[in-house]
């Protein structure tokens, strides 16, 4: 069988090496004659993948000490609640920048817990660009952020000038670039995208950010309670955090999150120089805020749509077709996507528009 | 390397198909050329998994259409709280037996809801049976009741007498031996013991349980989103929900519940029946409430627990140190555990009394 190159935008891409000791392990762990999956989440052994994946968390990302380190499930879905009934109460006021569907629901979800106002939107325009210029009022609590926005594919590439600490939305973008750790108080992401499989959710909290809400909140729901139990409250998902630990392991050995933005970069540039070259695409998001992870684009001929998945599908590129309220198609290339997989990509689609123009 | 038999209370023992078919998949989907960990969680290939895994929970548990099966995350934990928020408000009253660590945890969390009452409780007796012949309250909302302690062995074998729907925590007997679902109005289960991995949680509730109580619940923690989408509001944990679907296909083969409950019974009459022959030890749990799934049980001579755990160790039987709150040992012998596997713990126990006695 011909080498696949999955687009997908999640669950997405891991790394070959990744996916070989994750099906090794769940077969026979280290040698042990046990599966991973039927292990003590108390055992020595996998205690120990729980501290490495934190402390792998914390050196990627350079998070000093007062910032502690989660893996809790329920997905990013999760946090747009549990970050406001942590975080707000009707004393305070959480500012939200809407950036499209996923920041649309954690203002949903928000509204449940104090006084929240949006600040800054590109509703109007189907969330094709960042809005920036905005100000930030000064008695916010927080300022709620999505820092790439998977369906419409766009990214935020500078964090606006405020003093108010940041919690932001980074399921499909962390650990694929450096970030200033300082700015933020808070910062979720559900790892299916370019961390590990679904099942897991990585939370990184200032610790100055917890206790100052007047509510009580039930244990499971306490970032507290975790914090205090180093993520072992009750059983954690095993395997996702030790897929999610060696994709770690392996952004680590590439030469962390800053080698990461350079390959991301190059990557990017070659779909997009190759999306601006051809007649027969054009892109979706504003030029300036073109996210590095999805990349979104749509004919300019009618009817070429089913053909051109077609080509892709045949060339093994996979999972191109775009969200069902953007259209047109969708190339996600997170971390483990290699040049090659979008180097065959570019050359499917100048091929096709040999063919077809 | 020999055969290991993991006598683990959870995460534990899967049968031996399911987690070679599990491997597989991660490293290679059915010769799809990706790996399970990698694809869409709306791909018709894993949305097929998550309604095979729908429709063996209806068919294994014999569930009418009026109870909807869903697949969450957040382990039986999330679910102490998740059944009050959605269940019990101030006009209602919650009924709990304490039986153990676990109902004393879902009583703690419940009572951030609504009222609560312990009506009957074996705490006087570090929970070594199960209470019986109490009265459940009329007026009672639902009655909570867990099916089964694994800490200190202790199982419930038959149903109180009573009209009032009861809200189970199944956790490690859950497709163990057949329910009379009729009773219930809402079954929960963290799959790490009797179905799965860790990572995902299945409830079970009967439509006429939700509706009825006065409280804005946030989307995500609501039964009824998940019951709308089908378990995939956000994305679902693919891999624990595939693993779970193979082990329910495994049980389905091995002849449905009723054939685990053979099983079950036959290889705990080999365990027990050595606890009581045995000169060097004795059970924990009374005899008429001693656990298909957990047998606890102590030495009776000082000094012999170190040399026994070895003696199991270096015959292929781990994970029987016993918790901490009841010490000695403590032998999970879920669904997949074979008789083998028991017999050999049984002729370790007999060697061990030749040797010390």
């Amino acid at each position: 069988m011909s080498k696949k190159y999955n687009f997908s935008a999640g669950p997405a891409i891991l790394p070959d090496s990744v996916i070989k000791a994750s099906a090794e392990a769940v077969a026979n762990w280290d040698g042990t004659g046990l599966s991973l999956l039927e292990v003590s989440h108390r055992g020595a052994k996998f205690v120990s993948v729980l501290e490495e994946a934190m402390a792998l968390t914390k050196e990627l990302l350079g998070l000093p000490d007062n910032y502690k380190v989660l893996f809790l499930t329920g997905g990013a879905s999760s946090q747009f609640y549990m970050t406001a009934m942590n975080l707000l109460d009707k004393n305070g006021k959480a500012c939200y920048v809407d950036t499209g569907t996923w920041s649309t629901k954690a203002i949903k979800e928000a509204k449940l817990f104090g006084p929240t106002e949006v600040i800054a939107s590109s509703k109007e325009q189907n969330f094709q660009y960042v809005p920036k210029g905005y100000e930030v009022p000064k008695d916010a609590t927080y300022l709620h952020l999505t820092s790439n926005n998977t369906i419409s594919g766009t990214q935020m590439h500078e964090l606006p000038i405020t003093n108010t600490p940041i919690v932001c939305d980074m399921s499909s973008d962390i650990f694929s670039r450096p970030i200033d750790i300082e700015r933020y108080g808070l910062i979720y992401a559900g790892a299916q995208k370019n961390m590990g499989p679904a099942g897991t959710t990585l939370v990184i909290v200032r610790e100055d950010m917890l206790g100052n809400v007047d509510r009580e909140i039930t244990s499971m729901l306490d970032y507290n309670t975790h914090i205090k139990k180093d993520s072992s409250f009750n059983t954690p998902p095993v395997f996702p955090i030790f897929v999610s630990m060696l994709t770690m392991r392996w952004i680590k050995s590439q030469g962390g999150v800053a080698a990461m933005a350079k390959h991301n970069e190059e990557k990017a540039a070659i779909i997009y120089n190759e999306i601006d070259r051809n007649s027969l695409f054009k892109g979706v998001a504003a030029k300036e805020d073109r996210s590095l992870m999805n990349v979104t684009f749509v004919a300019t001929k009618e009817g070429i749509e089913k053909d051109f998945l077609a080509a892709c599908e045949a060339a093994g590129c996979v999972g191109l077709k775009g969200h069902r309220s953007v259209g047109g198609f969708r190339a996600s290339i997170y971390n483990a996507m290699s040049i090659e997989g979008v180097n065959t990509l570019a050359q499917v689609m100048q091929d096709f528009e040999k063919a077809n123009a």
